[in-house]
């Protein structure tokens, strides 16, 4: 199987993701359905020609003949979804998704796949912090990453598929990750980060302060604003990973507080020179 | 006493704070003499038409007849100038500083100098991730916060040279803060985002991470590439403070380790939903 045009692809969930993925394959010529929730979705995506068809119902016709169905959807929605209508998907289809989390997701919905439909997992990188099929824009995929998260299970083909998905999509770079290595880069660049930002916000209750607010506090705080129902989900999801992270967050940290409790002044531009060497480390990737 | 433009002004420490504030005060008028360690920012300085006269010796008539004198250094050269030349300065003198600390060294300063001649403390809160006098820039005074730090023993009419200072240098907001409460505001709004950053940086020793790195992380980390020999000494010059925002941020971080730890997502989402409530009324204030 390659991605052409006569594919029929199917998007199960039109947010901001789902809609931006229909947007960018619609344009380019593929045949695209979705399945949401609402109607207002449907109403909207058909309005401004982002997809081809859309309901609200579970479409047994529309299931049966997708190739290739994209779920952008929370993670208990997905496996709820599977549960109860992956009998629906024809043999030959592959499915995909654009979940944060990998590890506590890709072998459950693997397992409950009928034989001849294939699950390859995906996450693509990029997003907004607003929501809905109205704010959807493919051009959020210009420049960022997509990693496929591919287990022993998945065929060469289907991993093949995943990559022509991403390079259709518009994505600077295409790589693959095994769900553990995934889950433990999340933890680290994206999960910690918000823990971290969470917590330095909820320590302090002082608005008096932020006439004083530099940017160094704003760029570290940013994504304290959170959305906490999708969040809190994944950071649930990856909870093995995220703790072990913090963990060796933690212990660096309190190295750091020894140091400077005890006056140790050496160690601690120790610790900032390797800050600092690692720091310019990722500069230099950019 | 105005800040009238007959004042001779004296800058000790002719670096990239030190230059910046040359540029603006001769640009507008004012006698800008400079005394700092090394030849070439003099010399630089005189070529640049940054400043009117300067030496790298303890001149005793150019600090006899400066009406306002600025230090420009770190806290324990400022501590140690007074120390050694403080007899120096005429009655009647001003001293003023940039020191990003406060508490340690206003009332030392204060109480080692003579009669009549009066240091009222301020930190420009402005700075650039480059040094020396070349890179000096009074653009960097544009829209940022100059904090005026009396203490009792300040006079009038020497807080208000001071903050015609800050307005003459271009500062977008003067305002007034006791030192103790200046260097809280710095532990928690600058200090602790460092030592969060460094801490971060160096919990994970992962380069092959970097190629997935997002803006999140790299707006967070943005500040673990950092002056070592200067953040260390303000790190333990306010030593107090910071560790007590340490322990406040700490508390609240176990707090929602412990949350992740037992999966209670209802206690998640109420951190998650207190630091975007806090985070969006940072916003506002801008």
């Amino acid at each position: 199987m390659i991605l052409d045009k006569d594919k029929r692809i199917l998007i199960v969930g039109l947010g901001l993701l789902g809609g931006s993925y229909a947007r960018a394959l619609h344009r380019q010529g593929f045949y695209v359905s979705a399945i949401t929730l609402d109607d207002d979705s449907i109403n909207y995506a058909l309005k401004h020609n982002i997809i081809d068809k859309g309901t609200t119902d579970i479409d047994e016709d529309l299931i049966a003949c997708a190739d290739l169905v994209i779920f952008a959807v929370y993670p208990h929605i997905f496996i709820d979804w599977i549960r109860q209508n992956g009998h629906l998907l024809r043999e030959g289809t592959i499915i995909t998704d654009v979940t944060g989390v990998k590890s506590s997701i890709v072998n459950e919905i693997q397992s409950m796949l009928k034989p001849g439909v294939e699950f390859i997992a995906a996450h693509p990188m990029a997003g907004r912090e607003v929501y809905g099929v109205e704010n959807s824009d493919d051009a959020i995929f210009k420049g960022a990453n997509y990693i496929v998260v591919p287990t022993e299970k998945n065929t060469p083909w289907a991993i093949e598929i995943c990559k022509q998905l991403g390079e259709t999509l518009g994505f600077a770079d295409i790589s693959e990750l095994s769900p553990e290595r995934h889950d433990e880069m999340i933890a680290f660049l994206s999960q910690l980060t918000h823990c971290i930002a969470i917590s330095l916000m909820c320590s302090n209750d002082a608005p008096d302060l932020a006439r004083y607010t530099g940017d160094s506090f704003r760029d570290l705080t940013r994504i304290a604003n959170i959305n906490d129902d999708m969040w809190s989900e994944l950071f649930l999801a990856n909870q093995t990973a995220l703790l072990h992270q913090m963990d060796k967050y933690r212990e660096s940290f309190e190295m750091l507080y020894s140091y400077i409790k005890s006056g140790n002044r050496e160690q601690i531009r120790n610790m900032m020179r390797l800050s600092s060497v690692r720091r310019r480390e990722f500069d230099k990737k950019v």
